[in-house]
């Protein structure tokens, strides 16, 4: 249901893990494409989905709401699939649900689905367990939060993914300045990333603003002069680091 | 030469590849242990050590200065490995140089040098061939950096590594308050860093500021409302986003 890269990644997981998915609701050429890619159903409008199985909502966060929800049949499972919506969002109905990928997804960029957390909730017990059965099918990491826990953790992800990609858009452009190649920050920014699967954040900081070196941060101050967006980024997370510094 | 991290890492790197280090200089109880361990000799002093080989200083930043050059044999290649500081900083003799480690290097936590980038400066044209061999022999990402690149490309790499890592912290603290643990952020975190080695940072940009969406953003503030610092953060990377966002 939708056509974006949630819709178009799930797809890919459901069919290749045998689980036949009946219907694509989209109008947009896209829709089309994937319909044709994959051999679905595409329906226009949600009265046309019949029977009683799930519905994933694949579309934009504030286009679920409780008008949009009531067209589809009670008796299907309707789901949504955003991390920032409440399970409420889709109005009164007995059968409704969440199926929240914790993931970054890319039009072009496969991803094996089987270490995505998968974060479930239902408002009914038996469609929680339904939900939990499609999801194990696709993932060994199937999660149940309620819609304040997933709320939470959507703002967590936008710190450690939509935040984290700007800081390696900043640092490129400050490398670009000096003719530096962005790849000398690869190896450093995989195992930044590897780091922390091992040892929490406060124990794997390291660098200027945690050693108190001045110095450093004065030159580094001194270099983003004329930059003053990214002189306020810096000083800002360089006191963040220094205020919640954990003795060691 | 120092006992942290970087002469740590550095002295397992060289004599896993078959380099012999022959001095430590150190007075600290660290220093007596990573000697032990890799039956280096101990020196206390400078003017202890002899011969024409390469001397890297592995100490803090801002204990590279001239005086202390000044107390190591002229003879000597005196190489620091700070990025932040010029190659200027050993004074005026002629054997000097740099070999900087493009890397965050933790105590206890071995890592290949192979892929971690080297970057390499000296005064005399020699010199910087005597250490791209040395390089060499324990990476394959050897790299010629002027003191303003090295400058640049240390900053940046404050960005992509210490601020990165705050931000993991940060999330950390967010799912806490919730109950929710951080290992549901690390498949995400994993994507993130792995999906910058194909596809550049503004096109690999995600999320409700990319999107515009308002609504979204506004829920986030709102959970953060209590918490000043990390909505300030959250207010000032949302509107870098949007500002330099791509237009795809």
């Amino acid at each position: 249901m939708g056509s974006g890269n949630v819709a178009e990644r799930l797809t890919d997981a459901f069919t290749g893990n045998g689980i036949k998915v009946d219907y694509l609701l989209s109008k947009s050429s896209r829709g089309q494409q994937l319909a044709a890619n994959y051999g679905l159903r595409r329906v226009n409008n949600p009265e046309d989905i019949e029977g009683e199985g799930i519905v994933l909502l694949c579309v934009r966060d504030d286009a679920v709401n409780e008008a949009f929800a009531r067209r589809f049949s009670e008796s299907v499972l309707l789901c949504h699939t955003a991390g920032s919506v409440p399970l409420s969002a889709l109005g009164e109905r007995r059968r409704k649900g969440v199926f929240y990928p914790l993931q970054t997804l890319s039009k072009n960029r496969r991803l094996s689905f089987e270490q995505v957390p998968l974060c479930l909730e239902a408002a009914a017990k038996e469609d929680l367990e339904l939900l939990a059965a499609l999801a194990g099918s696709i993932s060994r990491d199937v999660r149940f939060l309620n819609s304040q826990q997933r709320l939470h953790t959507h703002l967590a992800a936008v710190f450690v993914s939509n935040f984290v990609n700007r800081l390696y858009g900043i640092a490129g452009e400050i490398l670009a300045t000096e003719g530096v190649d962005f790849d000398i920050l690869k190896p450093l920014i995989e195992e930044v990333a590897a780091k922390i699967k091992d040892v929490e954040p406060a124990e794997a900081q390291t660098g200027p603003a945690l050693r108190g070196d001045g110095k450093v941060i004065d030159k580094h101050l001194q270099l983003l002069e004329n930059q003053p967006e990214y002189k306020e980024i810096y000083q800002i997370i360089t006191n963040s680091i220094i205020k919640h510094k954990k003795e060691k």
